[in-house]
Formats: C-alpha cells, sequence, structure tokens
C-alpha cells in the first residue's frame, strides 16, 4: 500500500519503519524535501522509502499517518493540501502536548474540544481516526512488548474507516484489543489520557506499559 | 473509628455504609441538619450512624470523606471549618464535572490545576488525600465486582497518610492494587481521566469496570 507519514520524530520514525517492515511503500513527510531525519531514515530503509514534503506524501498515500506534534498538526496538515487529503483515511495520533514550561506537559486543548477534532473540522473530507495516542510509539507497532492483552482505543466518524484501521492495528501492528470508543469527540478522553500516561512512565519505570479495562 | 462522610449522594451513601458495616462510627454530614437523604440513611444503618452539618461530620471525625459533588467541595469543606480539618486526613472523592450542558459533563478546573490541588491549597493544614474518583462508588467500597486485580491510584503530598489510606483501600475496602503517583499534583491526571471513565461507561455498558496497568 502507498502511505504517507507525516513528521520525522520518534513516533513518525517508528510508524514508518515498522510499515517498510511490513512492505509498504512510504513517503515521510516533512516541512522540506530534504528535512536530514527523513534523509537518513531512507537510507536505511531501502527502495520503499522515500521522503518529500507533506504535500508530496499526501498526495503520493493511499492512508496517511500524522505523526507530527500536536502543536503543528493543523499546519502541516494544511501544508500537506485539503485536495490530498480528501476522502482518505488520516490515522491521527499527535497530542496536544505543550512542553514550553517543562515537565509535565500541558494540554493545549481539552476538556471541551481537542486536536483530533479540530482536524476533522478543518477537513472534513478527511477521515479522521484516532488511535495509538495512547502509548508509547514503540508499544504502538510492537504491542507485545506489554505482555498480555491489553486495549488500544480508536474512534473516528466514519465506520468504514474504523473497520480498516482496526485491520491495521490488528494484522499489521498486532494489537489484539481494539475497541470502538464511537465519534471523533472520543479524541477529546483520550488526549486528556495522557498526562495520566505521563505520570505513569514516571511512577513504572518504562515506557512500554499499557491498561486493560476489566469489567464485572 | 470515627468518621466523617461528606454529602449524601450515591457516593458519600455508599462510602457511609460501606464504613458502618465495618463497625465504624460515621456522620454523614451535609448543608443542614435535617437533609432528608440523610436522615433516611441514620435510619437503615443503626446506632453507629448519626447525621449533622459539615461541620458536624469534620469535627466529629479522625478521618474525613469528601463526597460531594466537585463543584460545590470548597464551600462544603470551608463550611466544614478549617480548624475541623486541620491536621486531620481528607479523602477526596470529589470530581470537577459540570453536568449543566448535559452528558458527557465537561470538567469545571483541568491541565494545570485540579479540584484535589484547590482543596489542599485552601486548608493548607489537612492532608488531602485523592484517590477512588476513578471508578463507579459501588467499585469503590466493593473492588471484587470486577475480577482479577486492577489498579485504584492515590495521590498526597503527606507520605504518613498516603500510608493509611492504602491500609483502609486494601484492608476495609478489599483493594488489591494501590499505586502510589506522587504529591497532590497527581489528582489533575486523574480528575482528567474521569472523561474516558464516562466513555468507557458508554462503551462496555456496565458502571462496574476497572483499568489494570500491565508494564512490559
Amino acid at each position: 500500500m502507498k502511505i504517507g507519514v507525516l513528521g520525522t520524530g520518534m513516533v513518525g520514525e517508528t510508524i514508518a519503519s515498522k510499515l517498510i517492515a511490513l512492505k509498504h511503500s512510504v513517503i515521510m513527510g516533512s516541512r522540506t524535501v530534504d528535512n536530514p531525519k527523513a534523509v537518513a531514515w531512507v537510507k536505511k530503509n531501502g527502495e520503499n522509502a522515500a521522503q518529500g514534503t507533506f504535500t508530496d506524501a499526501a498526495a503520493f498515500a493511499e492512508i496517511i499517518f500524522n505523526c507530527t506534534s500536536g502543536v503543528g498538526s493543523i499546519d502541516a496538515l494544511k501544508q500537506a493540501g485539503e485536495k490530498n487529503l480528501n476522502a482518505k483515511i488520516c490515522v491521527d495520533i499527535s497530542n496536544p502536548l505543550d512542553f514550553s514550561k517543562g515537565m509535565p506537559p500541558s494540554l493545549t486543548i481539552c476538556n471541551t474540544d481537542s486536536l483530533g477534532e479540530q482536524i476533522q473540522r478543518t477537513f472534513p473530507e478527511t477521515k479522521v481516526i484516532k488511535t495509538l495516542n495512547t502509548v508509547n510509539c514503540k508499544v504502538m507497532v510492537d504491542p507485545a512488548l506489554v505482555p498480555g492483552v491489553h486495549d488500544m482505543l480508536l474512534c473516528g466518524n466514519d465506520d468504514d474507516a474504523k473497520k480498516k484501521v482496526t485491520e491495521i492495528l490488528q494484522k499489521w501492528f498486532g494489537w489484539k484489543s481494539v475497541i470502538d470508543i464511537g465519534d471523533i469527540t472520543g479524541a477529546r478522553v483520550t488526549e486528556m489520557y495522557v498526562p495520566l500516561w505521563v505520570r505513569m512512565f514516571g511512577v513504572l519505570g518504562t515506557p512500554n506499559f499499557n491498561f486493560h479495562y476489566i469489567k464485572g
């Protein structure tokens, strides 16, 4: 499949490398065509890997992964271009974290709105699916780093797109438990969960952890 | 032990009834001395149960459970009286939920502050321990309603108070896993978790559920 990964940070690199390992063709997109991190990533990842602008990556892609930092996501997607995003699935992994005042980060949007909803409103023809933003990037693509069954939440407005992304999570990345929490307003609750993730990272002493819901 | 339970709603009633069942002496406190819910609760719970004002409950108590609704908690505790709270443990179960615009509720405080922190700042001599606010009240006092091991988080500034409340959670209420997430700023992350709880309640179709953290 042809996939655009927006963002050259740890999340973008991890997702893009996993997709290459799965034999997909990936363009890693960034603000500039010669981003050094993207160049280095392409060198390591062979002939199915390429770099480009956000526009290049989105125009090429059948599915887009938004791995940009939350504060820059809307701008990055605008650079990608609405027509290159329309009718496509955008897997939104970003979190609206503000690290400007140090640790722990605060959220730039929360409570009655979310970044996932903002992206959906800004690009109404795109099928925004919020998921993966509740775990470390290594766990995103290798959930077996955490033993047993644990849960990945997913939300979005388009049922077919959710079904497709659920398959990606299960078959490509190996998630055993994917829970559909409804429409894109669910982004609010998973983004507001992230401060708890940060706290638990400090408590547990490893980024390789996740939650599992148990019901009576 | 002599315990003051502030609040006559479902949470207050459930906590107070459990404490009576454990043979403690409880005053259920509310704004007025003749609150009908408190009167009915006393009738059902025998000689160790009494009702009173917030002041009566706090003055009587060795430990206080704040089970008031979040929007009214600071006022309720002010009515209880600072001198009646000083040097005592206040187990803060409240959540700053705003139901005025319907479901789902939003938070009246979040992100860079929390109700737990506000209570601690308002009553600096009180040992505020935030816990139990991440599960339904029935699960609070009967965690076995959810099978297996699942987690209760706890935070606060006073280590001895946290140790005491951890014992209460384990020995009185039956919690197998109690995780100390640090100082009272942890209230921020557990209160911001509550919107996810509300969402999962809709998804799972029962209030009897909880999360368990698994690490690699």
